[in-house]
């Protein structure tokens, strides 16, 4: 009988879900527990005989685990708890602060070295997929542009932001590639595109009923097509809907995009390419999710040869995310 | 100083000039010969300070390279030339019978590893790339289903195959695939597609002089449309131009294509989920040496970590295609 990866996960919200409905998909793994900071009798997972216990058990005692998947925020969670846990467990983390990521990568390195365990940092689609196609695309075209859509897809961290203005009770917001910036990159032309060009942003608004009034709106719509950072840069739509319209119509979590790269060969440039990879998301967590698991499977196969030590996605040979064996690959898929 | 990495090229047919240029937008790559079954003093290589020998060179006596090209054909030169070569050097295939990829591993992997080489076999984008996203998606979303569409681009084994029909003095086949069934690829729906729904094939047919009748056109298109496993398995149509019409409009050797998955996830496979990896490309043997150029360098510094046998594209990681430091890719590119 085939030996099962047992996946632990640390964290319990939609990134979280995400993972633990993507184990199930795969037949060679199995969820044994998930960690929380909240009372674990709150909880409910979705998979039946799965251990509920405190972040603390994970270092406490030393739990029976393959991979543990970090499934907090890269603001405040993962840049404390990836290095803490892979001194004790193979971990798989989506630490999304780009600018930093190398500080990340080695503060995991040493503990995951030191403790003989494999630690994956930065995983998911951005960063992940889209890096790996951006790596991919500019080792083969190094004469070339790149370019990086987000969108259609709602930005968590815009939507908290409009909600933290007075009166504003609930909001949403989607980031939307601008169709004439995405038709211009893929001409091969290499334009420079600024960010108003790129991408427009999306939001829907439910004020509270003491700012239903057409004066305050007129504020709140003005304090969100000002903010700096967050909207001032961009081409931004101000919609102010019901609650009811809220729930009805923007409950989902979709999202998406393009990495698109041209490059030219040949002789004075004579010849154009374009390579686009792009997601089209249902759900982004629970794709997410579905990419942190994948990598968990490569994760606990390194570890088995003797690697250790911090490694994103660059680092890992595709073979490892499949469980097909490596002739069945070369059959099917090549 | 960098030390470049040396490329040799066999055989000096498009693919292989499409490897040249390619080398020359490479920094860290020099190339040095080009060996050839024709004369050598019969061909002009594209660069400059490139010694031309016959094939014989290659096992005659040891060349100084780090990677050996190897641009001839898969029906008859790959079979016997990459397990020759790869006794002798480190070498790059674009192998690409499907059926028979299984045994030229075996017996590439025999050659290379008893000579403590490495050989990577079937490179290109298909197989090649889109093999690596066909494998990278099905481990992400194993609950979907896979579509791969070609072109639109020039097949030269159904150009060539409708030049051996009498009468036809010149043709161009064009593959394209039909909008409409990558509208339902890409819907999710995980229709199944028949040959003649995905593709269909364009003709453009010159006739010789004596076959410039009305009855001779209308038996060299029967001839076309009902040839099987070429043309009557799809919606074939067939165009006569003059010599000076296919000389204009059709010399180039575009090509490219789609490779879609997609994909369910969450509970009753709520939310779906799209991958699409597509290729536009002017040069079809310019890009294709590109990705054998890339891969070259990976093959060099594996085999200088001490690796040797048979590999493809899905045992090598990501990070050794490119010229940048671990660090410059985790900053840049991640």
């Amino acid at each position: 009988m085939l030996k099962k990866i047992k996946i632990g996960i640390a964290g319990y919200g939609n990134l979280a879900r995400g993972a633990e409905s993507a184990i199930a998909q795969q037949k060679d793994m199995v969820l044994t527990s998930v960690f929380t900071r909240r009372d674990p009798d709150s909880i409910r997972t979705g998979t039946e005989g799965v251990t509920v216990l405190t972040m603390d058990a994970l270092t406490k005692e030393k739990q029976m685990l393959d991979v543990l998947l970090l499934c907090g925020g890269s603001a405040f969670d993962l840049p404390e708890q990836t290095p803490l846990y892979a001194a004790h467990y193979n971990v798989v983390d989506s630490f999304d602060t780009h600018a930093r990521i190398p500080e990340h990568f080695q503060t995991v390195d040493t503990a995951a070295k030191s403790a003989g365990k494999c630690a994956l940092i930065s995983c998911g689609w951005d960063p992940g997929l889209f890096s790996l196609n951006r790596l991919y695309a500019s080792s083969i075209l190094p004469d070339g542009a790149d370019y990086t859509f987000w969108g259609k897809g709602v930005s968590q961290g815009h939507s908290d932001a409009i909600r933290r203005i007075r009166g504003v009770k609930d909001a949403r917001q989607y980031t939307v590639p601008q169709e004439r910036a995405l038709d211009l990159a893929r001409s091969g032309a290499e334009p420079m595109l600024t960010t108003r060009e790129k991408h427009v942003r999306e939001c829907f608004v439910v004020v509270t009923k003491e700012s239903d009034t057409a004066e305050e709106k007129q504020r709140i719509e003005q304090e969100i097509k000002t903010m700096p950072n967050y909207f001032a840069e961009y081409d931004t739509t101000v919609t102010f809907i019901t609650q009811e319209e809220m729930d009805r119509d923007h409950a989902g979590m979709p999202h998406g995009g393009s990495v698109i790269r041209t490059g030219a060969t040949g002789r004075d440039r004579a010849h154009r390419h374009v390579i686009e990879y792009s997601l089209k998301l249902d759900s982004n967590p629970e794709f997410t999710g579905s990419v942190l698991v994948a990598y968990a499977r490569a994760i606990a196969r390194l570890n088995e040869e003797g690697k250790s030590g911090a490694m994103t996605v660059f680092d890992i040979a595709p073979a490892y995310l499949s469980p097909l064996s490596p002739e069945e690959m070369r059959a099917h898929l090549l």
